[in-house]
């Protein structure tokens, strides 16, 4: 495909995303394909010579959007939000185009500064600490990961890696083994699944402490945790406070754990994956109080604030504990201005080697919605959630399950379990909106979290009377 | 922005876009901007109220484009090619579009079976064993890495879970921490920065083996350390052998290393990240031999093969492998069809949790190209390197120092490092075209590497008479 072919097709795509986004009300949410349904559509092998744009644009209908879960749809309600919006999708393209791959700053100098830059943008969005900017000469800063699980992974191993070698200098015969059977990470039970996978790849004990009855990690439980494994010998290093939690939306007690962690000397991570974006505006701002005590910070853009995926949000108060987590300088990466004090070389900050210039997506986002359109987006969707949490208040059979902070109503049929699975059950299988589930303490419960850019308070009303209505076929089927 | 802004500021972008590409020869291709150069030309702060498109767009030209290093440009023969086509570029618009967030396959579905069948195409491509391909009811699979670096280490977090469940099973009481402090990983002194990242972050030891003349990891050396390592009382577990290695392109020997690892139950992970994209065309086929004793294969499309970065191609023999290392199931992750056979959730598979529907790109470039296509391109850059050989062969000033395979030249002048470390200042300097040194045993040494989609013999043959006259000013001075 040459230049001219592609401006044709480039342009005939534009259109295609435009009225998938403008059409996508009409298409069933959850699709209806089983397990296995697209490999028979598809020939078993590549083909020998070049097909058609236009075959291939046909079977994008035929074969993958009957297949296709439309996160987008205004009737999607599942999991949590990920972003989309036409500014992203535009600085997507120009991204692809460039196609630099930003791994330190010669690789390409503007993929890493505008990176560092934003991340300062961003950071004082949030009213961030100082500390955790760059700015001109500082000594925290910012960096783009690829998810939240990995932005976990890089400070539980940097916090590793800083303890080990704290360890080694007052015991220098002390090996890393012999450190890492002794250390010890903790998170709320509520911490989201990619904590303890964290543990798991960097080999470390991690510990899952009560949380309070709203469902919050509080100073006292990590302190008697902390004494206990102390007085057996282990050796804490690591904690992950949660901001907006996954099943229910809780929020860590910060202003109380982040203390403890200061005065224990141990590494206190913060991860508000979903609930970050809430904190531009300042009447949430105060549920990120207690950030300063934290040695890094993350949440991901890519999920609430019109980032498209990937953009996970990470910030450190001292870029030398990540950069001393990873550095290795083969030859062929070295470039001359290496030393600088002004230098970033994000390989570093990350797992990967390779990197995108992601920044460009935050740079037109921010500065095509600006401050005060992305806080009205953030406030509708809080509005919208509301305005379920108070429609499921009025029906006095169905209960709310935890308090409803941002975004997402966590809420249950009163009654057993099973009467609740059995309503997710209807609820998915037809095929009008779609829920996920999750488990609070012994209860099963569904979750609705607002999700699409473009729902509106009509959609909010339809999914509720759609359940309730599925709500009373069910408990009329169970008087039968 | 709405649907109808997007769909004339998209086709703006598109036209952007090709105009980049169509006129990126008169860029220079490495920028003159020094570290810093960005800050002062950007506020300090996102703006409050929106501002427009054509702000932003004038801005690119004006604050990005100076700080770029044109990856795609003819005249950068720098690190490895990095993919960028056409195809490529619709496809990630429309994977934008859809934006879903492929976890599991009821995250959506097309995303996950699209994935596992564009593996299996492109694993037939290559003539992977079957034991690879995930075809209805194979043990083996692929999977879309993020990059290189990902794939070695889930490979040894693989292999480090599967050793240690083992070895607790024959020996109950044994601690995870008392088994890692005895692992032993393995590969050649030419294996990439990744490899020994992958050993930092995994906790475990590894081993640099000295590699043969050829900069290849032979058998004897390996088993040496093998023998060496088990009669200490260490526990080898992990190969990685490199297909085409970074800094020369050299092989390690695969049908030597492979019975060996075989022999002594160590998991072999071959890396032919550069490399692999090659093994399409039958005449480079053979460099592949041997694969069959690979526990798991990687290579990246989207270095070599036109599918725009990232796009990490991972096979394994056994899919269970890694999802037993990783598997971890809470409820709001479960679904209905979770425990059929032909399920695959691929977050089992990864480091992330989240991730795009990245096989559209392949799905595209493999269709829009063909094979014949694919391996055409293929077969165009090694005959330019070819060609630059043959340049540097006919000048008695120069050595070429290690075989050309595929798109890269290894060459220098003749005498001390000085001279080279010199000769590259001045090249890179001059800013007409971007190379970057590597180290070969004491030797510095320039590396040549065919890169841009559209790079043609006559931007070689500039490129080596701009290096002639370089070198010829530089002994000219030396003469002095």
């Amino acid at each position: 495909m040459n230049a001219d072919e592609f401006r044709r097709r480039g342009k005939e795509m534009v259109d295609y995303v435009a009225d998938y986004l403008e059409g996508i009300e009409a298409r069933q949410v959850y699709p209806d394909v089983e397990p296995g349904y697209l490999r028979p559509l598809i020939p078993p092998t590549a083909p020998q010579e070049p097909d058609t744009f236009e075959d291939i644009i046909n079977d994008v209908e035929k074969i993958i959007m009957p297949g296709v879960t439309h996160w987008h749809s205004p009737y999607f309600f599942a999991y949590f939000p990920t972003a989309s919006s036409y500014p992203a999708m535009l600085a997507d393209m120009l991204c692809g185009a460039i196609g630099c791959i930003g791994f330190s700053w010669a690789a390409s100098p503007a993929c890493t500064e505008l990176e560092t830059v934003m991340m300062d943008w961003l950071g004082r969005m949030l009213q961030l600490p100082e500390a955790f900017l760059a700015g001109e000469a500082g000594e925290g800063g910012g960096v783009i990961q690829g998810s939240a699980s990995e932005a976990t992974l890089v400070a539980l191993l940097a916090a590793r890696t800083k303890v080990t070698r704290r360890l080694q200098t007052t015991s220098p015969g002390l090996t890393q083994a012999a450190v890492m059977e002794k250390l010890v990470a903790y998170a709320s039970d509520q911490a989201h699944s990619s904590v303890e996978r964290a543990g798991l790849i960097g080999g470390v004990k991690l510990k899952a402490i009560p949380s309070d009855g709203k469902f919050a990690l509080r100073a006292s439980a990590l302190q008697e945790a902390l004494e206990r494994d102390k007085a057996a010998g282990l050796i804490p290093f690591f904690v992950v406070a949660t901001l907006g939690t996954t099943s229910c939306c809780s929020f860590d007690n910060l202003l109380e754990v982040g203390p403890v962690c200061h005065k224990e000397g141990v590494w206190l991570h913060v991860d508000a994956a979903y609930a970050g974006s809430a904190f531009i505006c300042p009447e949430f701002r105060h549920l990120l109080d207690g950030v300063e005590f934290a040695d890094s910070f993350n949440f991901n853009p890519h999920k609430w604030l019109l980032v498209n995926f990937d953009c996970s949000a990470m910030w450190v108060k001292k870029r030398t504990d990540l950069t001393g987590a990873f550095k290795l300088d083969p030859v062929y990466l070295k470039h001359s201005h290496q030393d600088s004090g002004l230098i970033t070389d994000y390989r570093h900050w990350q797992l990967p080697l390779g990197r995108r210039f992601r920044s460009l997506k935050m740079w037109f986002v921010f500065r095509l919605y600006g401050v005060t359109g992305l806080q009205a987006y953030i406030r509708k969707h809080v509005q919208l959630s509301h305005e379920f949490e108070f429609l499921v208040r009025q029906d006095p059979r169905f209960e709310i399950c935890a308090e409803v902070t941002l975004g997402l109503v966590c809420f249950r049929l009163k009654g057993p379990n099973s009467r609740n699975e059995a309503l997710l059950e209807r609820i998915n299988s037809a095929r009008k909106i779609h829920l996920v589930p999750c488990h609070l303490r012994d209860q099963f419960v569904l979750r609705f979290a607002i999700c699409s850019r473009t729902v509106e308070s009509a959609h909010v009303r339809l999914a509720w009377e759609h359940i309730r209505g599925l709500a009373a076929e069910l408990l009329g089927a169970e008087k039968e």
